[in-house]
């Protein structure tokens, strides 16, 4: 009996990058671990508990490959939460790793990753393992304790060979 | 002798309203405490210390005639802070009390009644008796204690005949 | 018609003191106002909450005649809390303002001061005006903004004439 | 070239415990990874950062098989913080764990435990792997991420086979 496959994280869809020098995709990172981290620049709890977390984990675990990747998730007041004003954000709240601004299109109010990973909301977080598969996702902020351990274990994982 | 005049507070230079029905003028206001807070949505010290402190004078003295004012008072990433990211940050941040977009003008990227009231950055607060005159204006957040003190006092207060 | 008489705050029963060169009385402090802060050095909600406020007071308040006394009125595990324990607590938490050993006697685990007052716990707190009176009493932590407004009212009294 | 060998963690010395039926050993513990936390019950870094840490840990790790010790190591007012009042605090803190009292001796106000430790006060805190070496001694309260990393590394290793 074989444990059920872990779903591959699905790739993101972005219109535009913050924070780095050229785009990012999750078939590139291959290898590595990636945090994905969705937030809304006017969610007060991503504001309050997310981003601080995200700047602690930047620091905690500086010396690792760890990709952090924030997403730009806007499926709410979209007028207001512009590149614009995002990138004015960015520089206020002095984060660092790469932000992807979440691809919106017609078919709905919310972007495309969202739509991809069924984020419930902001804010969320994916931890995607070496091999591409997505090791936990959730909704709201976790304890710092249990988010060290988890992005450790993952860390600790030898890349899978192919 | 005579104690030295205390200023009367500047009266307020606004380009837009939010949670009022009509705009409000300090002139009008003469008789109540008044306390301004001039804030700006992107200022990370203002979302996570003032904006907050504001919320716990709004219950401490709601029974009270305080009127407390913001005052959206925006001299940097003017792009970024426009009226539409302002009602949508009121509406995820709650903000009950009245709100002005302090107005902007050609001589100065600082707007207006930030320029009248020298204010040295965001968060700023002024305290208004009931006769006009401010009674504080600090840079910064101070400290809870100090601040329902402060109010408390300006509140005893009985309006000054004339 | 007149006001109902508030209550005169019943005398402290004490055994020993900390923090004063020699004991006091509320009827000698008469003139004065007097925030009493009842607490036991074993309670976590005093010690996480209720003595860093009474710190704060002490800052806030420092160039007032606020008197400020503890009281140490423990009513349960009594062999784990003796004066001696309590001298320890005073000089790790650096609480400046007396402390008074809350009198214990044969009637009841629960000491004399804490029975005179009918504290529910600790933290409890007592604010008593200039002429003696109880102006509030409470069980738990008030927040910062009513208990700085509610001294300094009680401060701007005028002391009544006798 | 073999790696330095990192040191066996010193014996726990003893003459009291809480929180468990039985005296517990590191010999015993060998095989399983044990977290030792040195903590003074008037300490006040202890009560408001390590003790809470600890708590947030227990239940963090409760499904793994990481044993917390805790390590009264008395040092200092040593009249005031007597097992009575050390049963007491455990009481009111809701610490699950288990906790030993460090083994006074004539030799030092410094306990035995805490010398072959060498700890520079409290809080301390020692992580100790499956084959009971020191993976980690610190001084204060490390964040908790970095502690969640530590823990769960510690827990990943599989037990050296002898």
């Amino acid at each position: 009996m074989a444990l059920p496959d872990l779903p591959i994280a699905p790739e993101l869809a972005v219109s535009e990058w913050f924070n780095t020098p050229e785009p990012l995709t999750l078939e590139a990172l291959r290898g590595r671990v990636v945090l994905l981290h969705a937030f809304q620049l006017l969610c007060p709890g991503c504001v309050a508990h997310a981003i601080p977390q995200v700047q602690r984990i930047e620091r905690a675990f500086a010396q690792t490959d760890l990709q952090i990747i924030g997403i730009h998730t806007v499926f709410e007041h979209h007028d207001a939460m512009s590149p614009v004003t995002l990138r004015a954000f960015l520089h206020e709240y002095r984060l660092a790793s790469p932000v992807a601004v979440d691809l919106a299109d017609d078919q709905s109010p919310i972007p495309v990753t969202m739509r991809r990973y069924a984020f419930q909301g902001t804010p969320s977080s994916v931890l995607i393992g070496r091999d591409g598969v997505v090791l936990h996702q959730s909704f709201g902020v976790e304890e710092d304790l249990v988010m060290g351990a988890r992005i450790a274990m993952a860390l600790a994982t030898s890349q899978v060979s192919q």
